[in-house]
């Protein structure tokens, strides 16, 4: 390691505590020390690139709460800079922890460079994408690109990279009996490129060059899941866990190199098997943050996959994931607006919350015992401003109240009623238990 | 027992394999003697009013597909019979299995002759409902008001009725303690009736009478949980549980009578606490079908909790949950209405499958594994009509193809894309993957 190592984890395995670790420690309610000894042992990464100037840092680890990301980004012709810029900040309005930048449209470094200045959250990439938007059909694989892009990325502030390194040749017999093969979209790529050419992962190839660069950054890699299972029927194979228990084997060499590291996983993957791919993970990747997308627990909801991603994020937090990758109604059919995002954050805030309670995060439960009390003393306005989406909330009970007042009920004041629309006064539970 | 016992449980008892047996067996892909054997231990209920002409039966059971229940009704002032009919059918249509009648309004006895009349589905009632709708204030709960409207409404052909029998007056400490006290309508107005009147539950001191018009009628008792925790600070407490355990011994009681049985079941529960509430029903109920409502995981999503009930809903059908009552969107803000049905029907549809999946409902995969297939296949019509809401999948691809080709994208043609718009073609890994 080089005398200029000045990683969150290089810090810390010298006994430092950082500024941001202070930071974090401070909003997880953690005593600094034992937060420093976390990252030290790589269970807690802080994403901070050292030229993200305006960034908030922020700790993502299974002993801290939950985070959730958000994806934004432009497509090949369908937005420009400042449209993501309006998208990054509702996605931070709603709960967003980190952002990723997925975008494949032209002008990808300046879409970039908008991004990292408007943002005080981390912001992630795929380097691949960039790789894969070059002219014509081809996509160039060589070390020396991929190098390139990172190295680039790196110095313009990316917080964390994913990148598909642990997806290697012997893997692809497995993908080949698969329902659904590879639906990552940068695992489609590097198998392509390694069927083709015969070739190992050249992301696997020049791994030690990769850590160079995240070192001399402080970037943070987060070691894609090239082979997630698209389906429930491809859910925890051999194909997946190979890819997992390589996975491991870079986690440690990212922490040995000093570079911090998260792993991510799946996917489509039934409910009673996503504990175990938790725990998988943890004893696999010694305990590295575990960051899921969603996973969805169904195949046959398009519309909804937000919801049937929640119940496996919430479920997959419970056992220690810990970061989300939103899920939104557009999955599997397009890309996200605006109400997309919205409807996607917050169903991931509630899963994030959901497991933050079952697994004892330190007042976790706090906002909820303070809505249950303004419901006891039928205090709308604090209900509402303890709600996860206040405006929504707001908005679900004026409807109720237009469409009683519209049916001739009388005593319709919006937030001063001692009972809500479902029961009415003689009916109202809150009302009737205080005389018990 | 007399000798006219009809109910299903009895005939099981007896050895007999009913009609409606034969039906749910094939519709379960069950052996009709297994079916019968958890039909007369009170493990599977099938509720079919001999008076309910036009049902078609379905069977509730751990052993079976988890079903979802509705909740529909007018309320004083804002429906009509007809209006109610409306909601049902929409009920039906996106997917509930069973429907309640939770009506408030005038007319109850018309309203429910309506709907028992247009459905194909057991309806299902909370008698004291009717009770608390008579004039003034006060709500006549004597033994003989009490077994006067539910013989009229078992005579009407309801399938089954919730019964708030466990409430006990030893009970009432416990739920002066709590944060929300009592949120059960049902279980408010019986608790303060214990209170004022110093007596115990009129529902449990004329259980027996009230099991005679179950028997004569086949109505299956849903025993209500009146002191189901109303907030996360309450869940799992010894109101609950005492209750939970009161309830237990009175289903056995209704077994010995040849009368069907389910139990009610919370709520609000944190996710961790879900699991050991599904198996302690087991135990003290003796696998009585769990009826659950969501639970929701959390309290401070108003205007999402179908997506924070769908989260435990899952978990507690994956835990052997029979049949899951839905939560809308409105659920603490105000009465649902169709779109807020819908909302509410397909989360819960999404958590019922995917407890089938996880606890390996036999062909419980099937759909899913045939959407795959069509999004292997680039065939989005198979993919929409293998959809749970196959018109809100269309809706969102067409919006997200709208949206492409206003900003200009080529190629948008809706149904024909070999590639999805999330990735376009040359990223698309589906198309990428086919080459390794």
């Amino acid at each position: 390691m080089e005398g200029k190592v000045k990683t969150q984890i290089a810090r810390a395995q010298v006994g430092e505590i950082t500024q941001e670790m202070m930071i974090v420690a401070a909003a997880e309610r953690l005593n600094p020390e034992y937060l420093r000894d976390e990252v030290a042992v790589g269970r807690v990464v802080i994403p901070a690139n050292v030229n993200h100037k305006n960034l908030k840092p922020m700790g993502i680890g299974r002993q801290l709460k939950t985070k959730i990301n958000a994806n934004i980004g432009t497509s090949s012709l369908s937005s420009c800079p400042q449209a993501e810029v309006v998208k990054l900040k509702a996605a931070i309005e709603f709960g967003a922890d980190t952002v990723m930048d997925l975008s494949t449209g032209d002008n990808l470094d300046f879409t970039r460079r908008t991004i990292i200045d408007a943002s005080p959250v981390p912001i992630g990439t795929v380097p691949i994408y960039e790789l894969a938007c070059g002219e014509g059909d081809g996509v160039d694989l060589s070390e020396d690109a991929i190098l390139a892009v990172i190295r680039r990325q790196a110095e313009q502030g990316v917080d964390y990279m994913t990148v598909h390194a642990g997806l290697r040749p012997d893997q692809l017999p497995a993908a080949r009996a698969r329902k659904l093969r590879i639906v990552s979209r940068g695992g489609a790529l590097i198998a392509r490129h390694m069927s083709e050419n015969k070739c190992d992962n050249p992301f696997y190839s020049c791994f030690d060059r990769i850590l160079d660069i995240c070192r001399e950054f402080d970037v943070t890699l987060s070691l894609g899941d090239g082979m997630r299972p698209g389906c429930l029927a491809d859910a925890s194979d051999p194909a997946q866990l190979a890819e997992l228990r390589e996975l491991g084997i870079l986690a440690a060499r990212c922490r040995a190199a000093g570079v911090q590291v998260m792993i991510e996983g799946p996917g489509h993957i039934p409910l009673d098997q996503v504990g175990f791919n938790m725990e998988i993970e943890r004893v696999w990747c010694g305990d590295a943050p575990f960051y899921v997308l969603g996973p969805v627990v169904i195949d046959c909801s398009p519309g909804y996959d937000h919801i049937s991603s929640a119940i496996g994020a919430a479920v997959a937090a419970m056992h220690g994931a810990a970061m989300l990758c939103y899920v939104t109604p557009k999955e599997h059919l397009g890309l996200p607006n605006a109400r997309d995002v919205r409807d996607g954050v917050i169903a991931y805030k509630i899963a994030a919350h959901a497991g933050d309670i079952a697994k004892g995060v330190p007042g976790a439960r706090e906002r909820d015992d303070a809505i249950s009390d303004a419901r006891a003393a039928f205090d709308w306005e604090a209900q509402f401003n303890l709600a996860l989406d206040p405006a929504k909330a707001r908005e679900l009970r004026d409807e109720a109240l237009n469409e009683r007042s519209r049916t001739g009920e009388s005593g319709a004041s919006a937030s001063g009623d001692h009972f809500c629309t479902m029961c009415g006064p003689k009916l109202c539970s809150m009302r009737v238990s205080k005389d018990i």
